[in-house]
């Protein structure tokens, strides 16, 4: 059984379909929800938003890891976040008066409801999966709802238009967590996932941290401060990496960070939604560091391996 | 005439009464209303939350300062979030059965309530400013609202209790905010505040930004990241740098970041709340600027300094 | 007049000939000497050797160069240590039975006299110019000398074979050196010398010196470490970066050594022998640092810049 | 047997008296025949120069050193270079009419003979060795030599004055070397050297090199160029940095350059001559290397570590 942040009919909902097509799911109302639920063994994994290209992290998810352990971040899907109008089957545009929406899904279509509803009355309220809900029973006396297309589709609506958000192209990014387990094997396009909670006394603390991953090849494609929420002040950084655990290179970065911060939370090692081939450098590549070994046993043990 | 991000009564007009007592100031609703305000001159600077120690930074604020230009920091200050129960002048604690308050203000002082007064009915709706407003008229049925000490008072109400939510010490940060304005001398403790917008072809771009700062001595009090907004995986960096930009070595970090980012916001030089003394290392004060310039003249020109 | 490392006829001469045709000169018989005639006015350039491909540094000049002010490098050229086998006009290799030279130079011609003159009595006192000066001379009871093509040439010999040492395409590598003066213009292809004495107190400090250059987008060319001769254990560093002390970057570059080492000795920008093009990175150009200044004073003056 | 730089009665004799008394010994007439003879397993060990406080380094042997493999510095020892004069048993100072030296070690006590000596004839020839072993004849027409403490004493000589060097203090450091043999155990004040071929396409290689040690926590107390004799402008670099190979952090800093460098020598880790304890910076020691492989390890195989 998997978990997500719902109710059903939400994005979150839609991107676990995109994700883990056919398996059985169930909603929680909060992030913090789905989080506790895989913890405690309710569910295996659960799917939640953490970051969105417009409103940046999601500050619910990205405390929850920093802040617990025995968690894993095994998958990540993007979605982009799609508004439709969505009918009862047989309504005509031209007959759509009354339109139900949540009023965050409301302000991102004001542009599109001007231009091609600009006689409609809109009502602001609830979620978007409910409008859809409501929409669906001719006695509501609503005739769209302005909704994601899992919640048109979940309640039989059809929708009249899509893409209809004024600002196109804002993506969300989601992960589906699971309890601790060993990562995944190497795909080519992947990303480890890590929170580094800083020595206090570390004024340069960052750019060491950073440089860890410089000086072993690896690049970032993510650095998110969080508030320790001890002290104003003091921040905890949400890092994602390019490349996985099982590569020598990113253990030692690791492994080093583990040793010079206060606290280093690993959140798994999983392939990348965008698919792009990770980059290998000259001297960070696994064989490479198995050169280093033998090369360094063999200083260690000169007789063994130099020997005459 | 300043403004603040209001109603009347919340927190943020708490600290505007703190940092500019007397002046005469209005609220506006929303975060992006007072800076808008300030960019077209209708108030001479405006205060805005811009973090606060549990929840992070404030994207409303961050968003808007990185994505504007002509607005510029001139001032903060620090506050601690702190509720009270406040009533009308005359009535005891133990005649408190209706309580009003925000929902946000309830949850944060629900196991004060339950210990203190386990019998009260609460009631969540509106605002803390206006849960005062309502209880400051005998007629509203509220006995008592949870509030900032601001709205009690601006309501003529008195408190029972003070500092009652759960998790003491949250403090927000806040900023007053101006147009450009040529900032105000040195006094010792002076932070430097700035966005970066990174070239998009800059694998290491943030190690190389933080190093600007790292070779001239330049210590960093906050580094935030926040999506650009076209594209998922592309980040701004807000940062705070302790130093003045009447400083030659933060000159030279401003000048540096200049050219090597795709486009850099200053947003002010002014006092830290925090009071705390920035350091000097050396080779990073003035006077080693100006003693370096004066070899480099002669280096440039041997025969006037060095000559005969 | 100038100056150069002799005697008459060595490679150093050679080098001067190459680079100063047609200008009177004198030799100096130490490196010490011609730099010190240099200080002192007595000629307006010297040229002396400061690096063999085979040999390293030349300590002589390094150390001169790191320890007195007053002298700048003006230009430079490389050359290729060329023994060949020189004979008075008219005799054969058929009847070369004696051959003098110099012993450094015998060692580096050994096999080829091996294979060419196997029955020829070598003997090795002097100079290779002061082989040239006897062989020149009938009664000398030597046949050919090995020597530098300058040597034969001045004093009348014919070579018989060029390019004769067993190693071939070791360079020398020469220095001209004169007072300080405005450095001669940009190039396009042009290298900076410098010496830096650390600060004691400087673990890191190599590093720390390095990055200042690289945080500028220079690429050094030399490294080379010298002792300070106080005590074992501390050096200084002499440096060939890539660029002109015209060029803005390489300015900030010498600015910020200063500041930040116990002593910076400014040796000159002048042509490199190579002819390589530097390159210029993005954030580097003098354009770019116009740009910035022009920033930087819109910030500390807004109203001139961006006002009304 | 062990192995010198000689001839008998040189510093080299002088040092490797005081580092391995009572050892059989011979000496070899340059530093490659001492090499030589190590790594053809003639001798166990050979005593080389390799640094002088004012002369720098030692060519010959950090040439030999970098060139070849099979060879290990085990040990360490720094030696004033200290001239005396020295007499046959009996003479008083006011007998001295004739003093025999090498030219070097005359240049070097000018200032003393001047003063103490005005009127005596110095003849220099041969080493200081040999005019002690001439001085040490009354038929030999010398009355004092002047030479190294060990050659007076090695042809029954006395001195008369010791430490007569116009310029006190210089020091020369002496390595031994074996071949590759598993280092002595962690001493506290141990050095490890090595040398550094870099690849041709690295222009910030030096930089990126001596980052490796920064990273893991480690002072540099050596860094020297040494050309690579293939082309001007290639260089090599020998480095002495502060620790032990039985380090985690040097072993990792060592396999680091290992990987990203052309050819890495290493030649060994010994005892320090200075007896200066080496500093553990936090995130350095080798049980937080521990502490991170055990923590990876749990990363690796959660169930293990983190189950049930």
């Amino acid at each position: 059984m998997l978990g997500y942040f719902g109710p059903e009919g939400t994005f979150t909902h839609q991107a676990l379909l995109a994700l883990r097509p056919g398996e059985s799911a169930q909603p929680y109302l909060s992030v913090p929800g789905v989080l506790e639920a895989v913890r405690h063994g309710q569910i295996t994994a659960g799917l939640v938003p953490i970051e969105n290209s417009v409103e940046g992290g999601v500050s619910a998810t990205l405390d929850y890891l920093a802040g617990h352990s025995r968690l894993q971040i095994i998958d990540e899907v993007l979605l982009e976040v799609a508004f439709g109008l969505y009918v009862r089957p047989g309504t005509a545009i031209e007959a759509v008066r009354t339109v139900l929406t949540h009023p965050h899904a409301a302000a991102q279509v004001r542009g599109w409801l001007a231009e091609h509803l600009p006689d409609a009355s809109v009502t602001e309220q609830g979620s978007t999966a409910d409008a859809a809900r409501r929409v669906a029973d001719p006695e509501s006396g609503f005739d769209a709802a302005i909704c994601a297309a899992v919640a048109g589709e979940l309640y039989g609506l059809e929708p009249l238009a899509t893409q209809i958000a004024d600002n196109r192209g804002a993506v969300t990014r989601f992960i589906l967590v699971s309890r601790p387990v060993r990562p995944a094997p190497i795909s080519g396009h992947d990303k480890t996932s890590l929170v580094i909670h800083l020595r206090a006394d570390q004024p340069g603390g960052l750019i060491e941290a950073l440089q860890q991953f410089a000086a072993r090849g690896i690049n970032l494609c993510r650095v998110e401060s969080r508030p320790e929420k001890t002290k104003i002040g003091h921040y905890s950084f949400s890092i994602d990496a390019q490349g996985h655990v099982f590569e020598r290179r990113m253990q030692a970065a690791l492994a080093a960070l583990h040793r010079t911060s206060r606290r280093l939370v690993f959140l798994g090692s999983y392939p990348s939604a965008d698919g792009q081939t990770v980059k290998q450098t000259a001297g960070s590549r696994d064989e490479e560091f198995a050169a280093s070994d033998r090369w360094l046993a063999g200083v260690l043990n000169p007789s063994r391996v130099r020997g005459a």
